[in-house]
């Protein structure tokens, strides 16, 4: 059994706990031992529950033991509560009587800067194999166990998403959400520290958690970024995962790390990491819950098209303008459908578009609409975007989803108290109901871009990731960085074109190089300790003759000399140089938290001031090559816009692809620079490269 | 009297209205000449109402008049809700009975095809002095008159914001969100066809109205882009407005047009003019309403630092995020604030930093560290971050609020119960909530925006907008465009700079001026009837001698010939070639609705691809100009970045200002391009000037 099963099989075996422990159980209602207690009698938890104060007694009507020791038989799970400093003597007690696990709910350690205490948890948890959750957490709930093991808020409402978060107000503020909507939660999980089960072993669990139908996770990082990927593709394979990220800014990092000591990463490398995987991202707590509620009530569409209907003009132009910006396409209507739709006596004032606005309030005619269109299918998506009061908007909301192939969103808008009761009772019968139109074509946009990663993790044969392990060193590595003949070596091992060139280590043989491969070319200096050429004026360019080669070589390696008196120096490399051209930048940087990665964008300026690079964790498959190339803003310019070259994709996908496999198997190669990278019409070509070794 | 003034004056008698007649009033409860008569009786109106139908008898208690000429004493406002083809002669009894105004609700005129109606209401409009508001409207609420002449909501809940729509739904929906928090609203204006008075007037009328302390917009278009400005400049000099525009989008502006018929505007130039006069922008509903709601209670504060405190590390990195992404400031707190912390007796646990982690739920503690923040003068800008329920909640805000210069927002998440009874107390008590960190920041910077802009506005000295006079014809223009050397004399008389250059009129000519100015030289050919010189190869680069130049001359004067024989050959031009360098492109064109623009970008591709351009509305400030330059993503190219010339930007902004200048005083001028203008650390010079005429 894997240490993933494991794992899974000690959640499950907790959150389905038939008994429970409260160590620091409290007699005093503003504390957590009291509130966490109230929480589980109230969360109408069936098994045995068994207090533990040293002080004994009864608190809430039950029986407080003095110890965990005077506890009558094993509990599942042991909750602790107590002051840091007691902390590890219950969890050795607990060790010791052999219960699965412990949840420690007390604060103190990591955030406090006391890694100390943390390190003396875990060798107890080694010791005596008892697993633990947290500490420095509000708790868990799980409701097909009606287990509310957590301070506030006892949400009782069962229903589809399941909840993951480091933040336990934001654990709580998602779950009362659900709750007052009528939509329910499976699970709400506080991850806190997570010093031994993490994010990636509940993302597993929910993951194989039936009643759990969406995972909704807030997450300010992650502990092991390949793992989290291979966790997160199996659990998209299986259900939708939504996630937000808090720290995406340096604000919001700063913000992070001093809260859960999160490693910083790079917000573009951690969105490229999870959509690699499947998920969906938000980009804020609002749309982090509408996303969940629109991905566990919609099935995945076949396409992106959606077909908006309303009584109300304002919100159809509301709705219109998200949908272009979350790129969903808004079709016209076919001519069979506008010929249909006039049999249908809508008002004459009706305009019979998409976004269609009937200019009634009668639900009625949105029913007779939309089960045309789904007749014709016009759309992928429907909303029914309700402003105003509608009589008998629920019935034919719920009707129109039943009939339906289409995934069906509400928005209700401006209803008065017609909305008010119409939300509650469209939504109770698992039609997600949005109080804009913006929402809700966030929501339904959501819906669309699960299938769509999915959709490309299945094109990729699942998961490609790499094995974690495969990231330990590979052996030692005496120097830190490879020469450009050597690194040459490595391209054209991987197909990989680089121009004509060869080495000179006289004036003769640079000559004599020039000569066969043809004028102009391009020296450069070689030397194991000159890493950056151009700055010491190590290359040259533009010679066009053998006068000016000879001349050349003799400068490079008088400048070499002066720069430093101990570098070994190689020797020149001529290479042919090709036309101006536009240019590309392809390289590959070792990210502490997801390991190798990917980097794609046009010369300098493009990739520097205006950031427009594609990213992607490493191995890619073709698929990813060919959306990093046209996810950059300066794609059009691949294509001949503003008479640039028209570029041969397919040769710059190749080029991709190989770098890729040449990172994910020269194992040395801590950091690669093709910079730049021709590109024309005729032929791609890396003109520089640099490789940076390390362990890893 | 102006215009502007009489129409004031004339919305402010309707909406102050003693007596109001309905006309279509209706038996029936689904009508909306009932539901409209029903809104006025329970909204509470004071004065008369004189229900009007040819049938006449009672609805809802009251007499019914046959006509509006039986109608005893004369209405100060007569609501038209009649069929489409009865409007007009309801509307000439209403002018003829010397009724100053008309709310006509009745739809089917524009947006169905029928202009035509539309003029016949106008001329009648004019005939008789009756002002209209509508057709095609929801209706007005007006509450310090208490006249909600709309057909629902009944909004009775009297509060700050005064919302001007032209959608009915929104107008609705907006009056809701208000009421059911608490702030309620002065007045809800839905604008519909606005064939008279439209949203400038509403504008001017609200920004005089005292019980108005925020304007909130939503418009799909406007009618007169330059009148709007005017009125917009003068309500924000007086009371924050903001604007929600429908159709940002191309899907937008297209269900913006079927709905309201209005005209497609650029949002790039919209949002420009908005600026210009002081407006604050919102990007969806929930985000319009919460700006209005921040801006209605938050007084302008003095800079964007924002201090965030909160009992959550997750509602604080939410709040982090989104400042940094909204361009507030976070500042670290200094030493003299952690010190004097230290004395607080916060938990052990807290993070005294910014954001500030309390990790505790008294509301004590939130109290003393605000009060501690105000007396350091930590920040502009107050967060209060609950998240998790607080005890106390609603007596902390006020009492930081009543002592703190800086301006105070509440958000209020994950806290249960205790929110849901503490939102409302603290809404009640004039400081805005909202229900995540993120939409609460939101809020703040729309604060932080609607200082910036105004302080913007009165440093351009109040509204600099030209009057919408100075756009009619100004003579006849019999050419569509002008020669480079015409246009090179705009240039020059507004100082603006142009390579050293010549007209050679033959060969000899065309020596003599190249061996006068220097080589190397560009010609050009230079015909009236030629306006895109490069399509046909009438520019040649790169010429360095006197036989270059001769042969060059002979070959442009035979490409012009061939091109088109009937083409009137004027010359060709002369001029010193520049270097090669960076360029920049600044352009005129006239928009529909604003009138002339004025546009800055940096060469082809940046413009083209990155859509990396500045726009405003002409004529501008030095500081507008100065914003222009550095508002574009390319800014560090112009400052030396990557190798970029170090381009004197004084000298950028003076071209800017002149471009400005001759556009607004050359009246014939339609277009005009400087594409492309050389940026050199030694010089700046438009390369190339084309001027398109036209009347404006």
């Amino acid at each position: 059994m894997s240490s993933e099963d494991r794992a899974i099989g000690v959640i499950r075996r907790v959150f389905n706990a038939r008994s429970v422990a409260l160590v620091g159980a409290s007699q005093e209602p503003k504390k957590y031992g009291f509130m966490t207690l109230n929480s589980i009698i109230r969360g109408g938890f069936q098994g045995e529950i068994y207090p533990v104060n040293p002080r004994g007694g009864e608190i809430l009507g039950r029986k407080v033991y003095p110890s965990v020791g005077a506890i009558p038989g094993r509990p599942d799970l042991v909750i602790i509560i107590v002051p840091v400093n007691l902390v590890a003597g219950v969890l050795r007690e607990a060790g010791q009587m052999g219960v699965p696990a412990a949840l420690i709910a007390t604060g103190g350690f990591r955030e406090s800067g006391r890694l100390d205490l943390e390190s003396e948890l875990l060798c107890i948890s080694r010791e005596y194999g008892i697993r633990i959750i947290g500490p420095n957490i509000a708790g868990i709930n799980y409701l097909p166990n009606k287990l509310c093991a957590m301070f506030f808020p006892v949400i009782t409402t069962f229903g589809p998403i399941g909840i993951i978060s480091q933040s336990g107000t934001i654990t709580n503020g998602l779950s009362e959400w659900a709750a007052y909507e009528g939509i329910g939660i499976s699970a709400a999980i506080n991850l806190g520290n997570q010093i031994d089960l993490c994010e990636s072993d509940f993302l597993d669990f929910l993951s194989q958690d039936d009643p759990t139908r969406v995972i909704a996770m807030y997450l300010d990082g992650v502990k092991d970024g390949r793992r989290f990927m291979g966790s997160l593709a199996r659990a998209t394979a299986r259900k939708p995962v939504v996630i937000l990220k808090g720290g995406r800014t340096h604000a919001g990092q700063r913000s992070a790390s001093s809260h859960t000591s999160s490693m910083a990463v790079d917000y573009r490398v951690f969105s490229a990491a999870c959509i690699q995987s499947g998920a969906v991202l938000a980009e804020d707590l609002e749309t982090l819950f509408d996303c969940s509620k629109a991905l566990a009530m919609i099935r995945p569409p076949k396409g992106k098209r959606v077909l908006t209907v309303s009584t109300s003009g304002g919100a159809n132009t509301a709705a219109m303008d998200e949908a272009e910006k979350q790129d969903l396409a808004v079709p016209p209507l076919g001519e069979e459908f506008l010929s249909n739709l006039k049999n249908l006596n809508l008002s004459p004032l009706a305009a019979l578009s998409n976004p269609l606005d009937l200019v009634s309030l009668s639900a009625e005619e949105f029913r007779k609409v939309f089960l045309l269109a789904d007749k014709l299918d016009a759309a992928d998506l429907f909303l029914i975007n309700y402003g105003d009061p509608v009589e008998g908007a629920s019935e034919a909301a719920e009707e129109i989803r039943d009939k339906v192939g289409a995934g069906v969103a509400v928005s209700y808008f401006a209803g008065g108290e017609e909305e008010k009761q119409g939300r509650i009772k469209i939504q109770a019968a698992g039609i997600p109901v949005f109080p804009t139109p913006e929402r809700a074509i966030r929501g339904l946009a959501s819906v669309c871009r699960a299938a769509t990663y999915r959709e490309g993790l299945s094109k990729r044969g699942g998961v490609i990731t790499m094995d974690s392990q495969r990231f330990s060193p590979s052996g030692n590595v005496d120097r830190t960085f490879l020469t450009e003949p050597e690194g040459i070596q490595y391209l054209e091992s991987y197909g990989i074109p680089y121009p004509p060139h060869g080495m000179a280590a006289t004036r003769a043989d640079a000559v004599e190089v020039a000569e066969k491969i043809g004028y102009p070319v391009v020296l450069k200096i070689v030397s194991p300790e000159i890493l950056h050429k151009t700055e010491i004026g190590g290359v040259l360019k533009g010679l066009t003759s053998a006068q000016e080669v000879g001349a050349g070589f003799d400068l490079l390696i008088s400048r070499a000399r002066s720069t430093s008196s101990r570098a070994r120096i190689q020797g020149v490399l001529v290479c042919r140089q090709l036309e101006e051209g536009p240019e590309a930048i392809i390289g590959s940087v070792e990210d502490a938290v997801f390991g190798p990665l990917i980097m794609f964008g046009l010369g300098g300026i493009f990739a520097e001031i205006f950031n427009d690079v594609a990213i992607r964790v490493l191995p890619i498959h073709q698929s990813d090559a060919e959306e990093m190339i046209q996810e950059i803003k300066g794609y059009p310019l691949l294509r001949g816009a503003r008479g640039g070259a028209q570029v041969k994709i397919e040769n710059l996908v190749q080029m991709l692809m190989s770098v890729s496999r040449l990172v994910e198997e020269k194992r040395e190669i801590k950091e690669l620079d093709l910079n730049p990278v021709h590109l024309s019409e005729r032929c791609i070509s890396a003109l520089d490269v640099r490789i940076i070794l390390g362990r890893r």
